[in-house]
């Protein structure tokens, strides 16, 4: 028996490099400046821990072009290295320096927000570059070194001169990547990825109009300087203590995030928390927008200030990707699956950290501003009921503030709800019985009669709704959702008192079969009731549990198989108890089929079914009886 | 100065394939499968080729769990490896053992249908295994090999017995990774990623019941017998040559593709091209549903039969999207970021052809069979209408084949319906105007009017069809679009003759004096006209640009900035020459408030504007009237 080692063949490792370690070129100016960083924040803890006398200073990251030279440097006056640490970091790949500097000053090390894998980012370099040098000068007192590597496996290291501390980078960029080049594209990357960086970044120069001297004559004109174009804010919100911000500050950070939005936020929500896992941040409710698929994606991803992803699927619970704002989280794994994403036990935790989270602040708006809690119902509720529906804990917690707005603007609890309704609508079974319109306008006379018997009438207009209230009626005991328009309003909440029929029942079975003879059955349910006689001669209703299936099937998934695309059903209500009705059956049939046909078109006027040529026809019949 | 050699440290290549290689665990088992298929293949080649003269027979992939052992098995065979491959391909990481074979059988290779990278996905392996096994006897006359590693770079090779050529690879699964030991989680695995590869894979038994005997007395019980269990069809039609494909092989390899979809697509595309890249596969035209988001990623894309991903974003031009089916490309780089896929060269070619193809296709249907082309439009017109929209020359080839339907359902295309129209059509400047509906009930009226005229009224209800007819007026010379209900019917197309209005100049002041003084102004905009006595006496109308504006903008993008949120504005518009206006000037005040007020709501309906209370009380007083 044979045992061995395995062989890593080291001139296939750079494509392999090139080929799966990042698949956006752009991504190695992010590696980088946080390689940069990295250094500049070692720095930083060295002489905080008295572990060096150089002095700190004000250090910056400067990022510069040579178009001449068809290079780009990327320059640091952090730590730096020696030779032979140039010889350990860089020409072993895949040794993390960081990790070893860690390991050496653990404790202290903690929360100095060191950042990252210097190794393998470092080789990022050859995804542009065709030849890539490093000078280099220690923090220590030692000659500077001068790497040079032509994207082979060769280098050359020899000693060098440089005045200042720190290192720089220089990238003969390769002919395809001539991109690198512009301003605007490296301008671009920066803000992209190195926005909120904690260590300024220095792109070039830019003009800055100086504020004129009080005392300064009116016709002088304004003195301008060049100063140094930093692009990065390196103390974002989200990095500092909530108790350290006020109200505006939150919003001018929003604009900060989102320049080109010019509405406000409604609400924010600070994030941080150390254990067990480390994640801040900062999620606003935007007022939604009718496009609900537009409004995903506009939280950003980062870790330890480097922007990673706008995709935060599978970290952020789904009904809260709508939100806008920044997580920033060392402990979200990176280029990894959605799937594996989802799998992940500390990923789980952070989605329903921030679900609790949310819940909670939800919870403290209501609590302390009910009325601005109410105002902001209708721009937060479709977060919050697709959050009832799809998390269970967010579902339990939503139940003390999610509000059941009426017809009238008013707004409930559903305990409130409960309580106001449960005299007037319980039926005689027992149940609760809600009321709810869709539509103000479209349900505009089913509505008035409600109200005329003092039901309180929700107005629940969400896309989601069907589902909703279908979760609530099998989560709550006794009660259902009806609405308005499914049945005539005798029948939505039904109670012992029965009213009395004018019409005889051989009367009844002749207008019954008038109304038939006329009335296309396929669409229409006659049915007879004896009605207040003030009520609406003929109406129009939509039994509830058929409309409510299709309605879920149409907005995906749940209701019955195949009935998204089943024909409305409608009944024909026919009010016995109107004098229109006693007059109808002694009527001859000519005027009798115009009465009915009359009363037909007026009945699906109030359902909204008069359309086309009917209601073409009938407006011109209308104009006629004017004349 | 200093040369040397960049030092890759061994230790640090297992985590980095851990790490970089897959993020998804699951991925191993594809891997696994492709080289047990490579290994078969390469058997299959050697023996056409004459190369060796072991016979081909016909070859299994067997895939065993052993939950006793905790082991996963999977078993081919193919070519095997002597102890000196072993060494060789498995003992050097990201040595690619299909790329050497290639280089050797160079030509007669091409088109075997070779698959991988065995090195590099073979390490996947030890992302679900603490330790692997590999049990392989080559085709060559040499003894079995047995190779066995524990996930770090020690392993140890001996020679063993094997009875069968071919690989045994035996998983020793890790403790976290017991879901893979799971009979239905691998059968999904196999599914979902090896549906179609090229050799067939065995997975358990399964029973079948045997046809009985024609001459089977009928009591007698149906027999059953246990077969291998297949799960894969070595040979999908996107294989095989159109020429060989009857419609029904395409119908039921869509079945085969999608169980779970019960509705037949309207009619396929087989993409076939060998240069300069290689692609095959069958896109299909589902109809669509409403809800267009939800259609989306249904194309499966495969390499070499290997089932890659079903996120197509990139590669197929996003208006195609929507479509379904299979791509197959070995061209298409893996592992790649969108936006690297987006700027690749191949995978711009790609995407081009199969713009290309598909506008070939619809338009040699549209040539084949106009009739039944004319029938499938309303379901395929909004994916041609959005190419149309997003690729200059898909819209230039859709010129020849998209249709524009008219309300009474005639189908013309562009050159047509305007040949059509030119002649009754065109306006005192020489402009041809396309009238068109939205909506056929609701715009009922409108259309008719229109109709008496002659007019053809198209109906165009996309979606995004604002943002189609201004790219029709911007690509056509002398054309513009107007919607019928956008003026009264003889300022729609602006010809030379003149209405003779039958109130003097001092009358219609005054009448639109008496409107201005009852309807709300800042919603209607009086606007007195000399019509026909017969038409309407008042209708509303709404200005083209205006609308247009705001639907692009509602729609997302175009339009003008802000334009979504602005009120809706319209026209009154008063047809002085109907007989109710000469009444109405001489009716005194209270009379006339009655008729303008009823006529507004009349005028109303006609636009769907009269709803909520304004409605119920319409309906109440109507039927009030026939009391």
């Amino acid at each position: 028996m044979a045992t061995g080692k395995i062989n890593v063949s080291v001139e296939n490792i750079f494509p392999l490099i090139k080929k799966f370690l990042y698949s956006d070129h752009e991504i190695f100016l992010r590696e980088l400046i946080s390689n940069a960083t990295d250094a500049t924040l070692k720095l930083k803890h060295l002489t905080r821990i008295g572990e060096t006398d150089v002095t700190y200073g004000k250090p910056v990251i400067e990022v510069k072009i040579n178009k001449e030279n068809n290079t780009l440097h990327i320059i640091d006056e952090g730590v730096g290295m020696t030779k032979d640490e140039v010889e350990k970091y860089i020409n072993q790949v895949a040794f993390s320096g960081a990790e070893e500097f860690l390991e050496k000053y653990k404790d202290s090390a903690k929360d100095s927000g060191i950042i990252g894998h210097f190794g393998l980012g470092f080789y990022s370099a050859f995804m542009v570059a065709d030849k890539v040098e490093i000078i280099t000068k220690s923090y220590k007192d030692e000659p500077a070194a001068h790497w040079t590597c032509e994207g082979t496996t060769e280098f050359t290291l020899e000693e060098t001169t440089k005045e200042n501390r720190g290192t720089e980078i220089i990238l003969h960029l390769n002919e395809e990547e001539k991109e690198f080049l512009e301003e605007q594209r490296i301008e671009n990357l920066l803000t992209k990825y190195n926005k909120f960086m904690p260590v300024p970044i220095k792109f070039g120069t830019k003009e800055k109009t100086l504020p004129k001297a009080e005392d300064a004559p009116e016709d002088e004109e304004a003195k301008t300087v060049t100063v140094d174009n930093i692009i990065n804010n390196p103390d974002p919100a989200w990095t500092k203590q909530p108790t350290d911000l006020e109200e505006e500050d939150y919003k001018s950070f929003y604009r900060e995030l989102y320049p080109m939005q010019f509405e406000e936020p409604l609400f924010h929500i600070h994030l941080n928390v150390d254990y067990p896992f480390n994640l801040t941040g900062i999620l606003y409710f935007p007022k939604l927008s009718n496009d609900l698929s537009m409004q995903r994606d506009k939280i950003q991803l980062y870790q330890n200030q480097v922007f990673v992803t706008d995709n935060v699927e599978g970290i952020v619970p789904e009904f809260l990707t709508m939100l806008k704002g920044v997580i920033d989280s060392p402990d979200i794994p990176l280029n990894v699956s959605r799937s594996y994403l989802q799998a992940d036990g500390a990923v789980k935790k952070i989605s329903s950290y921030i679900t609790r989270k949310v819940a909670d602040k939800l919870k403290s708006l209501f609590n302390q501003n009910r009325e601005d809690f109410e105002k902001k119902w209708n721009d937060i509720k479709v977060v919050i009921e697709y959050g009832m529906l799809s998390e269970d804990k967010f579902f339990e917690k939503a139940d003390k503030f999610a509000l059941y707005p009426s017809v009238d603007e008013k707004y409930y609890t559903y305990d409130e709800l409960i309580e106001k309704i449960k005299a007037n609508q319980t039926d005689k079974d027992g149940k609760t019985v809600v009321l709810y319109a869709s539509n103000k306008d479209e349900q505009h006379s089913y509505i008035q009669a409600a109200k005329e018997k003092n039901y309180e009438v929700l107005l629940l207009d969400s896309p989601i709704v069907a589902h909703l209230i279908q979760k609530l009626e099998s989560s709550k005991e006794n009660i259902s959702f009806v609405r308005v328009d499914s049945d005539h309003v005798d029948n939505l909440i039904k109670k012992e008192e029965n009213q009395v029929s004018k019409l005889s029942d051989e009367e009844k079975e002749k207008l019954k079969a008038d109304f038939e003879a006329i009335v296309p059955k396929e669409k229409y349910t006659v049915q007879l009731e004896p009605m207040d006689s003030n009520a609406a001669p003929l109406m129009i209703t939509q039994p509830e549990f058929m409309r409510r299936m299709k309605e879920m099937q149409q907005t995906g998934g749940g209701g019955m198989f195949g009935m998204g695309n089943m024909p409305d059903m409608y009944n024909l209500v026919v009010n016995v108890n109107h004098p229109l009705m006693s007059d109808l059956i002694n009527q001859d049939k000519e005027v009798q089929e115009k009465t009915i046909k009359q009363a037909l078109d007026l009945a699906k006027l109030s359902q909204n079914l008069l359309k086309g040529e009917e209601l073409t026809n009938f407006v011109k019949r209308s104009f006629e009886l004017m004349k």
